[in-house]
């Protein structure tokens, strides 16, 4: 049997005036935030729904739950690193992430960069395994009203070989 | 060249008062149901649409077509047995599934497992291998308003060795 | 370490009427077309980011600007060319694509077959390695209304052995 498997993220949240914008670990500049229990880090809950859903591990609102407290405004890179425990703890490692933001403001593409090194340290990759695109809803939808942001993620995990 | 195959799919159903809720393969106790010319078993036919989709064997609307009055108010599982038929004739196994539903209410958490047991069995796969998330979209759009439900998988296929 | 990578892609435009409807690379006969910068072919695009992805090789709005008159109304063929050239540098080739347009009308199973062939052709695939499925939303949301389209795309890339 392969010592492959694939996984999928999607995640959502509302955008408020008054509240920090953290995409993929990163502080963007913005007039509005994602609201939510965490920092809301929509990026980075789409690749542990991705990483956590490719063994069947359950999703990110079983392991770190808004009714508990301890995750209350938590940053999400926190969630990233055991997310990556959980996944080394079965003895697979990430081969690559594919990620797309949808969001119809502000322009994120001078903070890709960035983002990718945040997320590749945590799960110690190359940021040439880590990829974050983006785009419009032009002008359709929630997103498109600039009233939420979406983000999802792919990942292809491979189990560790002992050389 | 590789054995393996990538599927994806995506599914959309509208809530009413007055229908069953199938989801996974299990009837979810809750006051409206998904509006279907099947059982709308949203779940089920994102990862019908995935395994088809792997194969290019087009899609769940080509093979079990809703102008069909055999397909009228049927049982989903027997939709994803016949997909599974037709992965099998071309040579194809799972790997692994991973899947999200997007819905406001009810909490499917509980029903989970069983939803995993009831897909795996129709699969001929262990319950690691076919992963459930859920996620609410935080109150925006149609399925923050309880208009509708939506649901994604991905496939990852092998073909078969004889060893 | 695995020579096989994932991507994904997700792209979307408005429908409006006195615009040729481009899918595929295929023109469809309907009242309205999808309006962009480029033909606007949702589809196209979707793979190609979804291509992009899988080598972190940025997004379709970092190679194609749409405020670079180079793209204005450019056929997207073009850029799935350029993007198979991009993967081809990097030394690797698709195993398979599979992809989901959105869309309440027209029915476009008739174009798929067309839509298979003329995509094949540009990544010198077969067409069973070359999925199209479509959904309606099931009159929900954006699309739903016919105001948009949406697509999905994801793709098994494979790093070429030299034999
Ligand atoms: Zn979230
Ligand atoms: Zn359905
Ligand atoms: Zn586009």
């Amino acid at each position: 049997m392969s010592k492959l498997r694939i996984g999928s993220g999607v995640d959502f949240h509302q955008l408020v005036e008054g509240r920090d914008f953290w995409l993929g670990g990163v502080l963007v500049p913005h007039h509005k935030g994602a609201l939510g229990h965490s920092d809301a880090d929509v990026l980075l809950h789409a690749i542990c729904d991705a990483m956590l859903g490719a063994l069947a591990l359950g999703d990110i609102g079983l392991h770190f739950p808004d009714t508990d407290n301890t995750y209350k405004d938590i940053d999400s890179k926190i969630l990233l690193q055991r997310t990556m425990q959980l996944v080394g703890e079965k003895g697979y490692q990430v081969v690559n992430i594919d990620s797309t933001l949808c969001l119809e403001a502000p322009k994120i593409k001078p903070y890709v960069p960035q983002m990718q090194e945040t997320i590749a340290r945590i799960l110690s990759l190359t940021i040439e395994d880590v990829s974050i695109k983006a785009t419009t809803t032009e002008k359709l939808g929630f997103v498109g009203r600039e009233e939420g942001v979406v983000a999802y993620a792919t990942v292809l995990l491979e189990k560790y070989t002992i050389n």
